[in-house]
């Protein structure tokens, strides 16, 4: 239990980091960027807990706000090497989403969600916080663009759900599902995959 | 009440259907079009549970995401044909806002609600879930348009609240609110209505 | 007790009449205004309940929107008379976001909040408001911008939690920790102070 809550704060701070770095691009001063690492890190998981109606477990534990303070004066302090480092960067964002899904889903089918809300309730909890953010910026979420993100996450929910049924090891459920976000996410990268487009059969309204 | 909960998931598909069509004009993937379905769908109801401190029911009860990716489906298959449904789509939507404005007040009444955050937690129930997808979507929400949509909805919510103090049967009071939702909404789209303007004394401001 | 109500009540006023006023300028009709006047009054403060997991005031006490509509009814009344007090009104907000704080800090060490996430939810109640107002009107939020909004708060929201650890008695505490907000507000906006910019290494990207 002890290794899945220092996950999680790293996960936390990770995407503290990305968060504040996103913010860095749009011209911030240093509360800005903490803001919006504040936001990505605990977006997705907060929305989570809200729909389940609990409290976000940052609000009782004061350990989450430390770490993303300390990721946010992470990314401030080595501005220029984190940028040298986006492929890195990427491939730490894809470990992320991948473990905060699994750690969404679980936590939402504990809270006896039905399967499918545990899914989106997953895959909100790895990508809403980037969401909140794009939105608090002004830019489209990235979500909504031509990659491939949240239907990775959704994968690997769905696969968690699916074996959560099966007499799998918690542990090896996780690590299965949790790669395979991982995977998805990395080789969409890589290979530059993309969903179908809706086909466009009018002009694009504003 | 098996009539409510049927309407109730019909109402929350073609929200979805016209959430996943709104996203389809903004050149998103089948992902994009799924997420926005489902945002206009639950969004104002999440919204007003979430005020209510209460779990909205998509979160238990998994036939709503059902309805709502058969929506989606819908939405995607018959892209063209909705299109040209354009007005009829007008008209099933003002269903829909009188039908989830009547449900919001009414449960927000017996939650305990006072009058008027009741009114105003139906208006949210059948509107804020668009005004949702059109901030993911960075457009202006439609609620703060030029055309009578909210109003309506706060009309039919406000007739609710008074008759609900008289001893009418709940059925004939729902039905007389609903009726005064779409009568207005489709009114003012047939003659053009809008609310006055607020009187601008200074240059616009960004 | 009857004197914090009744500046809750009057503070809330003054956020409602401020949110209508920013609507205004955005070309929005009556309902437009009103709409921002309840998003600007009572944001901040239900997404602080939000996350404490509690039932916003409004809900169950009709004297909030009660006041809400008193606001948006005086603004939209002496829209230009408001306008010319523009200076004032910068008085009164910095007022107010002392206040709220105060509020905000205290409501959620009392709901058993960490000093960390107190010091954060007493700095949402005084500005989150006006941030979901600048989303929905489709403008960078203010604690985005180079102003030092936000960040006033955080300081009397921290040193409400300090003094809040010694014999102070509370009500001391709340003036001194409110003052603060205040002071630290106006002076920055009479020197135009700003916090330091994260320096721009790389293109500005959308």
């Amino acid at each position: 239990m002890n290794i899945i809550y220092g996950l999680d704060l790293l996960g936390t701070m990770m995407f503290a980091i990305s968060g504040a770095m996103a913010a860095n691009r749009n011209n911030v001063d240093v509360f800005g960027a903490g803001f919006m690492g504040f936001v990505t890190a605990i977006g997705g998981g907060s929305l989570r807990d809200i729909f389940l109606n609990i409290r976000p477990v940052w609000v009782e534990d004061g350990n989450y706000i430390m770490v993303i303070s300390l990721g946010v004066l992470i990314s401030l302090t080595f501005n220029k090497q984190l940028y040298a480092l986006a492929r890195t960067l990427t491939l730490f964002d894809a470990i992320g989403i991948g473990f905060f899904t699994v750690v969404g889903v679980e936590k939402s089918l504990m809270y006896e969600s039905n399967a499918f809300a545990a899914i989106l309730l997953g895959m909100f909890s790895a990508s809403m916080g980037g969401v909140i953010r794009d939105v608090l910026l002004n830019r489209t979420p990235l979500i909504l663009r031509k990659e491939i993100y949240a239907t990775a996450c959704i994968a690997g929910a769905t696969l968690f759900v699916i074996l959560d049924s099966f007499a799998i090891t918690p542990a090896m459920n996780a690590f299965a599902s949790a790669s395979l976000v991982f995977t998805i996410r990395i080789i969409s990268v890589r290979y530059n995959w993309s969903l179908p487009a809706v086909k466009q059969i009018y002009p694009k309204k504003t």
